[in-house]
């Protein structure tokens, strides 16, 4: 049992302005908060996160990764779903509702989410910014297209399935990169977002992933120049 | 239990040649196969995905989804580790066994697929195919990054953990997708694709995947012109 581990999760303490509140360790915290689970966090100096302590917990040299007691595990998505297993808040108790809440969670992660990340890949990450430019509007087609879907399923309803479960966690952490102006032709879905991050478990997590960015900002900020 | 269940999983009766082999019904009918569980396949006449009756058991109108007695789940990723919850070829008993194979799941879905999906976007997809050109080395980059974390993994192994399980199944799923030139600069990762396409239940499931695009060919073609 979780309960019976103690936890800890790794997290950066400083990324640049526009990966704060982004950073996927935030999915993480969340579902540990929704779970009420106590956890430490493991804060990795930024530019380590290739080096051998942390490849061993995570072989991508990401973050996130979970220790839990002797054991560990690695992909936000995995940890979240694991988490899900010990909390009812995460998962109905029928297995059909089960079934749905991970159906919904490899939703967001593999059919939202990839046309958002080509995305943040094309407006932060390109070198040909020209090139990023022009494909813009394909990629911002995809994203549409999935999103009218979403919008089709919540229309009328507050979450994917007949309550929150793990499935809207994740969806709702993956929509919040979706920009806002986006967002307003899809009310439904927008109004979804809105429920989502109002929740105390979400804004609990926000603060902790967001308050060592501030704490570390000016000393980062000096070595960057 | 799914073994007490009429299982039925859909796919299409035809895709491009680009797309054959690569269908993510593929991903369901092999780990159907792993498990040893009898299935029947619902054929779409390509083109239908997005009408109705798909779209009230795909919310995307995509494939595949699984009809599983009076249930039924969507997304390849939910459904087959869904499978292996029943399934001693595909997950260990112990559960830190059972945690790995669920954290490697996610990692070839939402860690090496992506940059792989934005290649086959800029290969096949995009209609700027100038600008796509100039994108392609900083995304086969992205790709080379991943792919030599996961050569470290592989480097003396067979499969990521100590034995083959459902992660070994997405992987080697995902993996398929990179092109051979690629691969031949990673060779333990090269091995290990080729050990798990050649695995009884991935060629059998690659065949029933393939037998009605070639059934189809002739009248689609003489659709298309």
């Amino acid at each position: 049992m979780l309960r019976d581990c103690e936890l800890s999760v790794t997290a950066f303490d400083w990324v640049p302005g526009f990966a704060q509140g982004l950073v996927r360790d935030l999915r993480v915290r969340w579902a540990l908060e929704e779970a009420g689970l106590p956890y430490e966090v493991d804060l990795l100096a930024q530019g380590t996160q290739g080096d051998a302590p942390n490849l061993a917990r995570q072989p991508f040299g990401q973050v996130p990764s979970l220790k839990m007691g002797d054991g560990s595990m690695f992909e936000s998505g995995a940890i979240v779903w694991r988490i899900a297993q010990e909390s009812d808040v995460l998962l109905p108790p029928d297995p059909a509702g089960r079934d749905a809440a991970l159906s919904w969670l490899f939703a967001a992660l593999n059919t939202i989410e990839p046309p958002i990340s080509m995305l943040a890949q094309l407006d932060f990450f390109s070198t040909d910014t020209e090139a990023a430019g022009r494909l813009r509007p394909e990629i911002v087609a995809a994203i549409r297209l999935r999103l009218s879907a979403l919008e089709r399923e919540l229309a009328g309803r507050d979450w994917l399935a007949d309550r929150f479960t793990v499935g809207d966690l994740m969806m709702g952490a993956v929509l919040r990169m979706v920009d806002r102006d986006t967002l307003g032709d899809f009310p439904a879905t927008a109004a979804y977002v809105d429920r989502c991050i109002d929740r105390p478990a979400f804004r609990k997590a926000l603060a902790g992933q967001l308050q060592p960015f501030a704490q570390n900002e000016a000393r980062y900020a000096s070595m960057l120049q």
